[in-house]
């Protein structure tokens, strides 16, 4: 049996109404075998959610959510076979659903220090994370970056990539939460191998057998160096790992991802967060799930955000939440 | 009676083969009154294409075409209706089709002059481009950046703007054929607020009765300052139209490009060039069309480059090319 934590993100979006969903969903699901992944969710992993427990009862009771707290309030129920383990990270004051605020925030933020906590001790072995609000964070936390980085520092890890599999394709990024002013300076040989390395891990995960594209930094990859030099140190980074065929690139981006769409590559490294999520998000179709590769544990995500304008309203889709649970599931397998 | 010239880009890229192929089909397709596109391009445009002849007429030998120059040389016949004057701007020497080479850009650029000088005289309305190769212009003309670029400045436009019509959505960009190391001094309100007015003009022309979207520049539109502080500019210039809800940005691009997917707006401000062509061309599959919004003349490119790698081959597609001209016409009208 593997054990997996749920953190439940922002407090204030829709982090917890799209985890009670989603078991909500497994609860109604029948098992017959033909549906393996709902056997898989339901009967081969422990799943335990950290949040705080008082935005879990408010919201369970206002959208008449069929589920509750057990006597000890320690267990969720959603039925005989479907029992949460839950850990309560209480909030240190009120806030309002739907809001950045600082308290928000900090909950949000203690949450994956317990998540930290739990992993050392040895008895859980991935985490599969909701949204955080970065803005919400750095109200208390000002250097907090992005789930990514916050777990590459908390494992010590150095050779940890932002990456996502989707139905379409998947992708490493080279650069994560940077402002493009910064990225420029980020495109030297250890950071662009590293991304490569990682998405050669991922290929051989997936079993992609076609080459691996790598996308070029400017304009049409500089156009030989016409609109800078980053598009030659991608180059001659590609040509250090002497794979010839199986990785191509510096392309320009804007036509390569054409070709991605009609098929010719499933793996793909960008240099920057909007070029590779751009067309990941629009093809997936809130199917994609992000994956940290190089953690020591697996780690997954959703792909979307907090959601502040429709937190507690009932109209978040568990999909996303779905497929990322599933990823864990199945890369710990 | 418009007259529209038709510039033949790279002449050792696939300009000269889209041309000629798309007034093929045109010389085929039978006039109905149902083909409204088709009776506009025949009967109500002129069209003169200026390239290298000797180009042209290996190109026609080699592909079997069946279209030939008249005795004078200054005409190519498709068939007793179809009749296009050329005009010839001979090479500096020998080419191979398919590469770059300093007199194949020559020629390209020298091209683009006698456009210019063929508009000033007053008998033209419009050109259309076939693309060039930056790399091969740049061997003799090391300043030359775009066709975009080069016609503001032949023109003395100081208000013009990238744009692109496809069947999903228009996109007008802030900034074109710029290393993203460059981009984030360039994001000034002048800059922004030019393509924010262009895209109003283009909705105007599209009859697109949606919200106007502007992308954010930095990853989830700095998440409230968090990754710069250009989309706090973007801000302000967006909030000085005193439009309201007829604007909507700076937003999270990634997530923004998923809505402009389903249908929620038609016309996007890109703060840069993949940001915006990457799901453009991904989305249009080669039917979307460059237009140079600000110029005193129409304007309009196919969406493809030199493709250098299956020139002459007969491989290349015209559809952009007919798509290109019909805008042209279109938007003469």
């Amino acid at each position: 049996l593997n054990r997996i934590l749920l953190t439940s993100g922002d407090p204030a979006g829709i982090g917890p109404e799209v985890i009670l969903k989603t078991f909500l969903a497994l609860a109604q699901r029948p098992e017959s075998k033909t549906e393996k992944k709902i056997s898989l969710l339901k009967n081969h992993i422990e799943w335990t959610v950290i949040g705080s427990k008082i935005v879990y009862q408010s919201l369970i009771k206002k959208l008449k959510m069929a589920c509750s707290f057990d006597k000890t309030g320690t267990v969720l129920l959603f039925n005989s076979q479907l029992r949460l383990p839950f850990i309560d990270v209480p909030l240190d004051g009120k806030i309002a659903i739907g809001h950045i605020s600082k308290i928000a925030g900090k909950n949000a933020f203690a949450v994956l220090e317990e998540s930290i906590r739990l992993i050392k001790t040895g008895r859980y072995h991935a985490i599969v994370t909701a949204p955080v609000s970065k803005e919400a964070i750095a109200l208390s936390e000002p250097h907090f970056i992005g789930h990514t980085e916050y777990y590459a520092e908390a494992f010590h890890a150095k050779k940890v990539s932002m990456s996502f599999m989707s139905p379409v394709f998947d992708l490493v990024l080279m650069t994560t939460h940077l402002g493009i002013k910064k990225l420029s300076a980020q495109m030297k040989p250890p950071v662009i191998k590293l991304a490569i390395e990682n998405a050669l891990h991922l290929q051989a995960i997936s079993k992609d057998k076609k080459p691996l594209v790598v996308m070029g930094f400017n304009p049409h990859a500089s156009e030989g160096g016409h609109f800078g030099h980053e598009d030659g140190v991608i180059e001659k980074v590609i040509r250090s790992f002497k794979l010839g065929k199986k990785i191509v690139g510096p392309l320009a981006a804007d036509s390569a991802f054409q070709q991605v769409y009609q098929g010719k590559y499933s793996t793909v490294v960008a240099c920057y967060h909007d070029q590779g999520l751009i067309p990941l998000k629009m093809l997936s179709k809130g199917r994609s799930v992000n994956v940290t590769l190089g953690l020591p544990i697996v780690r997954t995500s959703v792909d979307h955000g907090t959601a502040f304008d429709i937190a507690g309203k009932g109209k978040a889709t568990h999909g996303s939440m779905m497929e990322a649970m599933l990823c864990a599931a199945r890369l710990l397998k």
